[in-house]
């Protein structure tokens, strides 16, 4: 795999302000950066949205994590605070200059249960391959990744073809919780300790093939004609993220207590089941099909 | 037991606008009124802080369930969105005529693992009486107290000596759980239930003796001098609400991994761990004395 060295890369935490496992590791990292230094590289990391972090709240005006479309970073209207530290961030790891960021690690957690989930910047074989040396680490790593639509993706990770968002859960937002607190920072730990080797020639090479959930379809919960929810997730798929769905199978329970079952013929693999922040976003749960990937050494 | 039936009950939900198991609770009540209605009372069903609700946060202003002392109802220069609607909603529950309302249940969810939890309004030997009742039907439900103190109580609940805060989690702020909505459902129906009895005087005699939590005091997080949080709730502990804590036993863990025990010689039962809403009240849990009391039938 032809490869340049990694040279420059992110740690970003805060990307959405209650979002405590993020924050509170960027805030260590940057109390104690001798933790994410190696000597092949350098790191940054960033605190990316402190307005919304004092707050506690997700955002203040707009998702930071849907305003670095390039269209929206090129364009001077936008002027909300997310939009506008979206182009702050932009410019710190996209200089002009040949230090742009060419790995970035943005920390995200979910209140559903998606564990260690790596979603993929790209599906560039480098990404394939240090997400199948972390799978091989740790069971509790998942790997996802979604084909790139028409439009550019407004996802912070688009920054760099290289990098993951990692999206560790169930944890409720505004709560820290300790032992997700740890996984994360072991598993950012053991990215910068393979980039580390990567660009000193002696990464493993790990298996070849890896298993990724590729998202197809994202699911709204039922609403009534004044748009309000009429169905909650079904208990016996809350929490049953990367489960197979098979049809037939409980999708929804009806605040009257009616069970929506699915019923298309295939089997998919929900994921971000219940996640409270999807609420608002129409989505109840996202549905991905399971599938092999291989790329080459 | 002396006390008059009970003729005017308050089902109240979303007094926390993103603690949506109430928030759906009181919304499927005021559709199907039926549900909370019983022959002998009359059940008033309230939303109690529409604004925050839209918002999907905890309260606009300020905290609703701390507007509610008789202080601050009376007071005119208290004028948010929070301290208006507690005007509002104790003039609906405490009308001057003889239809004050005798009976409140207040819907709340919460991050920590509280099953299902009944906050008593008063240690009156009716609300034990209905307690311990409901415990005898429910494993899950437990029974906590609060001496008064000094002041006077500014929680909703406080509008009558009769009644309970059901605390129901773990949960999400923003998340609605199924198995926790129907739980809820059913234990309310439970309650309405037994005051129907009540009121035709065939109501069963529970356990005159029961186990109860009575708080003792909160505790906050570790904090450096700028009133960083410094440690996190200690994964042993997580999730171990109404669980002794047993001297020397792992409380907190600080974010560089250094254990912090709990350093009293006596066992005390956590509860609210790790809420979320109670970072910014500084509260990483509450401690209770777990006891037994008695009552009179």
């Amino acid at each position: 795999m032809a490869i340049a060295p990694i040279q420059n890369i992110a740690i970003i935490g805060g990307t959405h302000g209650n979002e405590l496992t993020g924050v509170y590791l960027a805030k260590k990292f940057l109390q104690f950066p001798e933790l994410v230094t190696r000597s092949s590289f350098t790191t940054t990391t960033i605190l990316a949205n402190p307005d919304a972090i004092a707050l506690n709240r997700r955002y203040v005006d707009r998702d930071l994590n849907r305003c670095f479309s390039p269209t929206d970073l090129q364009n001077p209207a936008l002027t909300t605070i997310e939009d506008q530290r979206a182009k702050v961030i932009a410019a710190q790891l996209c200089p002009v200059d040949d230090s742009h960021t060419n790995f970035i690690i943005d920390i995200h957690s979910t209140t559903s249960n998606m564990g260690l989930t790596l979603l993929l910047a790209s599906d560039h074989p480098f990404n394939l391959r240090i997400a199948s040396y972390l799978l091989s680490m740790n069971p509790k790593v998942k790997v996802c990744f979604r084909e790139p639509s028409n439009q550019a993706s407004p996802m912070l990770r688009s920054l760099s073809p290289f990098g993951f968002t990692l999206e560790v859960g169930p944890v409720s937002p505004g709560v820290l919780n300790a032992q997700q607190f740890q996984e994360t920072e072991h598993l950012i730990a053991q990215i910068l300790d393979y980039l580390e080797a990567w660009n000193h020639q002696r990464s493993p090479n790990p298996p070849s093939q890896l298993p990724i959930y590729q998202t197809i379809k994202a699911i709204d919960y039922p609403r009534d004609q004044n748009d309000e929810i009429t169905a909650m997730i079904h208990p016996d798929l809350q929490g049953r993220d990367y489960q197979p769905l098979e049809p037939r199978s409980p999708l929804f329970l009806s605040l009257t207590g009616e069970v929506i079952r699915y019923d298309a013929p295939e089997i998919v693999y929900p994921i971000f089941i219940n996640e409270a922040a999807y609420y608002e976003k129409r989505i109840a749960m996202v549905w991905t099909q399971k599938t092999s990937v291989y790329y080459e050494h």
